[in-house]
């Protein structure tokens, strides 16, 4: 049983109430908790010693990583972010001011984005250092931007650039809640999620979730150049496309919206944020799965991105 | 630098925002989400193995342990639960079924409370198995019952009996919900919390939140039957009644009224939760720290309960 495989028999039949507008699948839990205007977004995401960070990361990187990701997922359904608690599992032997600094790189991204700690836990983890958050934030009743609502004919988009995010952006990326916002302000996107294990693995999710297939222009995906300095100096590395698709860890946004719209998304995009890419990498199509089309023609893709526990 | 002075150091300027009605220290944080009758509660709690469970324990009981705890939380402070998230960090070599059977514990309980689980996630954890469990609550407007509130003069009560826990209580203790709820809605309580790290340590955080001093009548205290137990199977255990206030893990409920309510408390509650014993220990004094009373007079009681990273 692979992490997939165990996380759909463990979500097959849980629990649930009158609170539950959306529960595990997506990005983040949507609940309804009767605030007036808002449904409410829940969301919990760990870093572990070894697997997220290693014995060098500087400490402040690896909180600002911590809670970057779980603003990821917020972002990732156009979500305000509100509150946050933050578990530490500690190893035994230690250092406090590690954990202090920490909380500093915690603390300054929670600082920009206005989200309150409201408390956590400290425990004992003997494997090593490990950081849990838990995030709730906000969005207007009616948007409700799912991975589920992709429909054949959209186009598909992606922010920034794709692939080798280890070179240094997973420790230190900005998470995209403000572009998201702006998107769901402006332009009806069907669907909605964020890169966090690989395109060609996300992708897949959203298209699962959405019953229909996808068709990517090879040249149109935007390959990162760290992904292409990567694959320069090392000739057992990935060839850099299959690095934007595979590597994971990018945190730029996945998006789909009725292909008349993408014109206009492009011009305006280009006017509110002039320093960050926006790319159409192809369409959704019927059917299922990935074709990944180049100059000498479509083939499917079927490469994955990380798989935990693999 | 402890676990309470390292928590110190890190919660001592927390970022904020104007949803924060009591962020970290308490039970719960208490958030204004602007929902016109309730605030929101929200909570984190981990299990870890080797610290709250052992290789033996059954993996049903180590799931209920784990949702148990944090609900003991929003009972704290006389909520309802409402959502939770499932953090899993699993060893390396985990057994699928395992986690399948944590999971049946977990959700059984989720059940008999009326609480969704609305997803969460599973990470690799070298060391062994955690489980992080986030959780939201809800309690009316105007019912905020902290552990600041205990005013000199007030009645000290517990529910249940204390020590003795890890005999078996730990893994199958119900969470005081129904109880709390009934006393918040029935008596002006003036200060509430649980019992986790043991009566003798948990009183000092509510009496120093609170800025009184404590008077305990020894032979008030009620010693739980395993404490007892424990002492006279092993010369080397501890009296039973240090045991009672230093073992931990009692989830029972600690509350304080003004004593001119406590008869007619008393009276109520054996009316409506006769199985469950209801035991006023002392009374809440000007001053600081434990005073306890036996037959030979008053005398400062200086041990500690359960000490993380002692």
């Amino acid at each position: 049983m692979n992490e997939l495989e165990l996380i759909a028999r463990l979500t097959r039949a849980l629990p649930t109430n009158d609170t539950v507008l959306t529960g595990a699948g997506d990005d983040c839990a949507i609940l309804d908790l009767g605030v007036p205007e808002q449904l409410i977004l829940f969301k919990t995401d760990a870093v572990v010693a070894g697997v997220h960070f290693t014995g060098e990361t500087p400490p402040e990187k690896i909180g600002h990583k911590a809670l970057a990701r779980c603003l990821s997922d917020i972002a990732a359904m156009a979500g305000t972010p509100t509150a946050a608690l933050v578990t530490l599992g500690l190893p035994k032997d230690f250092d406090p001011d590690f954990v202090v600094r920490i909380y500093a790189g915690l603390t300054a991204l929670a600082e920009k984005f206005r989200v309150a700690i409201v408390g956590g836990e400290t425990t004992t983890n003997p494997g090593g250092l490990l950081i849990s958050i838990a995030l709730l934030g906000s969005i207007p009743r009616g948007r409700r931007l799912l991975r589920s609502g992709a429909k054949a004919g959209d186009a598909i988009f992606v922010t920034g650039e794709l692939g080798g995010s280890l070179a240094g952006k997973h420790l230190d990326f900005t998470p995209r809640l403000v572009e998201s916002c702006w998107l769901a302000e402006h332009f009806p996107l069907h669907s909605l999620m964020d890169l966090s294990d690989g395109l060609g693995s996300d992708l897949r999710h959203l298209l699962k979730a959405s019953g229909v297939g996808a068709e990517l222009l090879k040249s149109a995906v935007p390959v990162a150049r760290s992904a292409r300095v990567a694959a320069r100096e090392n000739a057992g590395a990935k060839p850099p496309f299959i690095a934007a698709l595979t590597d994971g860890e990018d945190f730029e946004l996945l998006f789909t919206l009725a292909s008349r719209n993408a014109v206009k998304l492009l011009d305006a995009w280009h006017r509110e944020f002039p320093g960050l890419k926006l790319s159409c990498i192809g369409k959704i199509v019927a059917g299922e799965g990935i074709l990944l089309r180049d100059k000498t023609g479509a083939r499917p893709f079927n490469a994955h991105g990380y798989v935990h526990f693999a």
